[in-house]
């Protein structure tokens, strides 16, 4: 396996202190720029040690004026072997001690017309491999055009900073991965998602062979990166999080709704629980192999709602989310978009 | 691998026809019970066709005046071979088609003093081999010592209508499989739990070789029973539901409550969820297989909350629930539960 396995250069020597110190910066000024737009809530931290070798810090928001709940976490763990799931992915890191560090982040507003929203930015090391992954992505409840027009085009520049190919594979690989197979809905509008890049081969190292973002990968080819173009990718997108969602928040943030938009809301925020407790393989692999349960599950809702056979009314607001919202689309190409949405009123 | 495995007497050549009107009748009287109890709310009823063979009929209860919301399942399924995760259980089943019924039901009670509770019993054919499967579960919230016995002693006195060892591993097996790992707790005080009976060697065939199922099994040894005795058995214990749960709701349901226990039923729903999606393998194998969505998940909660870092208050009823209600109990024999729930005043 390792003789036909690419090339990977060696990280530089103060590599993990370097990406803990940026992920930890990045949780500093995310914190620092929620805070400010909720105008009420403050985050409380509460620091842990891991067991087995290795702690974080989590921060919560609850009943803030904007944020009913935030969860923003930090961790740096390591241990003597990765788990299965990951060796099976990067076989030259088994029988090699670990370490890893990384911030993620759930957003629960209040007011049903701002998204929802995630961002995981996280690095490993084991043994001779070392690689970066993460991204960040939008679940609306009462979507706009623009507004996910913003939210893919503000991390798509940060993507563009480094390389021009890499946004074209991170894009339909986030629409890939946030998908709820036994509903056939995406997460949300997506955003990007990246994972075990090592700057060796092509982009697209994920398990959908025959998705886009393999396609789109395989057509761009042999991509090399080096470890620290990697590190400024994950500081460009990390950086790119607040310009990218707090403008749509002060644009939503007066919107007034009434009960039946807040039902809608927690019957949605319902498929957020469906997807992080049945496909995100972070939560599952950190539930199952004695992860801290109470950071893990931050990402899940203060409230949420299950209702058998509901359907949306017809030509409804609630409809235009399952229509376009939750299905892969071409945001900026897809000519089309304008006119659906304009028969909703949620162009801009 | 046949060679070594015990021998498997036959099914009765109606035995399909026979348990498939043994659920259905379970799930007409069952539901039956529940409207009268209610007094207000009534189940809808939804009959649905499996593209891959066979189908089903879902009833669903919603904002009745004792239940918040009910589920009901018949369902009568076939394939042409199992999945792995059930083959890798009943090797002899490989390559061959299957047939499947069952009923299974979750309620879900407005009053937090009254317990959620679930039921399932199904039964599977597959070439050469054929199996029983079930149980039925309970899960308080402001659990009373007097209700668990009677939910236990209910079931126990089913079990042993057809055979005194059955019960023993029964209750055990139950404990072990409604549990989450991830917070150390059994989803509820249990109840019954059995798979893979078939009237072969030992009772337990579950997953924990170590558990005290597995232990009391091989204490008691080989246990051979007919497959009449078996259908005797899930006909059994499903008629022993209403007279294990009706006079809890009747006992119960008109306790007064506040906003303090409800947001507590909620918080708790938030750990059957969790359970629901993570490990139960019935809901996982459903959702990964493509199952009908809707009916799978009609176990989830109306209304859930998550709330980071919950503890409950010092010496409180919440604190009762962890402290011994989501603990395995001997609920019949250990003399020191009376005194503990006496200072919580939890007894009767």
């Amino acid at each position: 396996m390792t003789s036909s396995a690419p090339a990977i250069s060696s990280p530089p020597s103060n590599s993990r202190d370097r990406v803990k110190e940026l992920v930890l910066s990045l949780q500093n000024e995310i914190c620092a720029g929620l805070e400010e737009i909720d105008g009420d809530g403050q985050f409380q931290q509460e620091s842990w040690d891991r067991p087995e070798g290795g702690g974080g810090r989590s921060r919560v928001m609850c009943d803030g004026k904007i944020f009913e709940q935030a969860g923003v976490n930090f961790s740096e763990v390591h241990g003597k072997e990765l788990p299965p799931s990951i060796v099976n992915q990067r076989p030259e890191a088994k029988g090699h001690p670990w370490f890893a560090t990384g911030t993620s982040m759930v957003l629960h507003p209040r007011n049903p017309y701002i998204p929802t929203v995630h961002l995981n930015y996280r690095y490993f090391e084991a043994g001779p491999v070392w690689w970066f992954g993460g991204g960040a992505d939008l679940t609306p409840f009462y979507p706009f055009l623009s507004d996910a027009k913003h939210f893919h085009s503000v991390h798509k520049e940060a993507c563009d900073l480094i390389n021009p190919s890499l946004h074209k594979v991170f894009k339909p690989w986030c629409d890939e991965y946030f998908f709820l197979k036994h509903r056939d809905e995406t997460r949300g509008i997506g955003g990007i998602f990246y994972d075990y890049q090592d700057g060796s081969g092509t982009i697209y190292k994920g398990q959908e062979p025959e998705g886009l973002a393999a396609k789109k990968s395989k057509e761009i080819g042999q991509c090399s990166l080096q470890w620290e173009e990697l590190f400024s990718l994950a500081q460009a997108c990390g950086k790119a999080f607040l310009p990218a969602y707090l403008p749509i928040i002060e644009k939503r943030k007066n919107q007034t709704y009434s009960e039946r938009e807040r039902n809608f809301q927690l019957y949605r925020r319902g498929r957020y629980v469906e997807f992080n407790l049945v496909w995100d393989r972070g939560t599952i692999f950190g539930l199952q192999t004695n992860g801290r349960t109470e950071s893990i599950l931050m990402s899940l809702p203060p409230l949420a709602r299950w209702e058998y056979g509901y359907q949306a009314p017809k030509d409804s607001r609630e409809e235009l989310l399952t229509q376009i919202f939750t299905k892969p689309q071409e945001w900026f190409t897809d000519k089309s978009l304008e006119e659906k949405c304009r028969l909703y009123q949620a162009v801009d």
